[in-house]
C-alpha cells in the first residue's frame, strides 16, 4: 500500500517528512491539509494527531507524526539517512533535535507571522526578536558546516533533510543564503542530490494558490 | 570512569538530561556550568559545543549534546525509558521531539525573559505571544494526559523527562500546574518516583546563588 503523507506546501516541517521519502525512493503521496482553511484544528484531523499539526504519515496500520519520527521511519525501512555509525546516529538526532529546538521551530513562525498574517496583524516586537534569535542559529549551523558538506559524516541525513527544512522557501523572514557562506553551499549540495525538489514543487498547496 | 554532566539548575533542559541519568542508577556528577556568568558563551564551552548549549555529557571519550541524545544514550546503557515496544519508542521520539519544538523550547525562553533579564529589559509583546503559545502546548498535553499516567505506555519514558522539564521550577511564566488536572496529576506521578529530584536540589546553581 502507497504511503500517504498529510501535508500541505508552505509547511517546512511537511517538508523534512516529505524530502526523505522522496529521497528515499519509497513509495509514497501526498494528502493535501487545507491548513489555512482551518482543516488541522478539525476535530477530524485531532483525532489523527492530538498536537494538530502537519505531517501526518499513514501507512496501513501505522499512524506517525514529527517530521523526525517520519524521518527515523524512513531510516528504518531503507537504512538510508540515520548516519553510518553509531556514533553518526547520535550526531544526526543531536541535529534534528537542535533544528527542533532553534532553528526550523523559529524560521517557521517567523515566516508565519511576516507572510501568512494580515499586515496589520504582524507582532513587531515579536518578528524582531524571533530574527535575533534565528541570526544566532544560522551562525550557530554556518560554523559547524565551515569545511563540511554535509551536517554528519560524508553523505546527507536526516540531520540535513531536518535543518534544510525552512531555508528554500521564497517568502522573506529574515534569512538570505548568500550572507551565510557555509550554509550557502550545503543548501547547493542539497539541491543537487537526485530527486530533490522544491517545496512547493514536492507537496501540494502554495501561496499561489490563494493569490 | 564517572560520567561528568556539565549543567545548571536553572536549566530545564539541563534538567531532562540529570533527571534520566539519576533516575537510571547510572553513575554521574554534575559540572557546573556558570551560564550566567557568560560561561556557555566561551570559546573553551563553544569547543565543547558548537551550539552553545547545556547540558553536555562527558563520558570518556564520548562527548553528547542536546538532553534529547544524552536520555537516548541512557537508554543504550541501561534499557530504560525507551519505550516497551517499536511502536512505543517512536511515540517516545514524537513527544521529544514535540518538547522541543513546542514546549520546553518556548517555556525556557519565557521563563528566562520573565525571571533573568533585567526589568526595564523584558519584552512584553514577546512575553505576551509566547504565553499564548505555551498556553496551546499545555492544552495539548493535558488532552493526551487524559486517562493516562504517562504520556507513553505504562512507565516514564523519557517522553515524560522531557515534556516535564520547565514544569516544576518556582519562577513564573505563565504556567499554573493547578490550571490543568491532567498534568498535575502527571506531575505528581513523576515527583513520585523513587530518587526523584526537583531541579535545584537536582544539579549545582540556582537564583538563591545570585540574590
Amino acid at each position: 500500500m502507497t504511503m500517504e503523507l498529510h501535508c500541505f506546501g508552505e509547511s517546512g516541517n511537511a517538508y523534512k517528512a516529505a524530502l526523505a521519502l522522496e529521497l528515499s525512493g519509497l513509495d509514497w503521496e501526498p494528502v493535501f491539509v487545507d491548513f489555512f482553511g482551518g482543516a488541522a484544528r478539525s476535530d477530524n484531523f485531532r483525532a489523527l494527531n492530538v498536537m494538530g499539526e502537519a505531517p501526518v504519515l499513514v501507512d496501513g496500520d501505522v499512524t506517525l507524526t514529527q517530521s523526525g519520527v517520519i524521518q527515523h521511519y524512513v531510516t528504518e525501512k531503507t537504512g538510508k539517512f540515520g548516519g553510518a555509525t553509531q556514533d553518526e546516529a547520535r550526531e544526526v538526532l543531536r541535529w534534528v533535535l537542535w533544528d527542533n529546538h532553534k532553528l526550523s521551530s523559529q524560521a517557521g513562525m517567523t515566516r508565519f507571522l511576516m507572510n501568512f498574517l494580515p499586515e496589520d496583524k504582524r507582532p513587531a516586537e515579536v518578528i524582531g526578536f524571533m530574527q535575533g534569535r534565528l541570526k544566532a542559529a544560522y551562525g550557530t549551523l554556518d560554523a559547524h558546516l565551515a569545511g563540511r558538506d554535509w551536517i554528519v559524516g560524508d553523505g546527507v541525513t536526516n540531520a540535513d533533510l531536518s535543518c534544510c527544512g525552512y531555508l528554500f522557501y521564497p517568502e522573506p523572514f529574515g534569512f538570505d543564503r548568500a550572507e551565510w557562506a557555509n550554509i550557502d553551499r550545503w543548501l547547493s549540495n542539497i539541491e543537487g542530490l537526485p530527486g530533490w525538489k522544491h517545496p512547493y514543487d514536492l507537496m501540494p498547496g502554495s501561496p499561489a494558490d490563494r493569490a
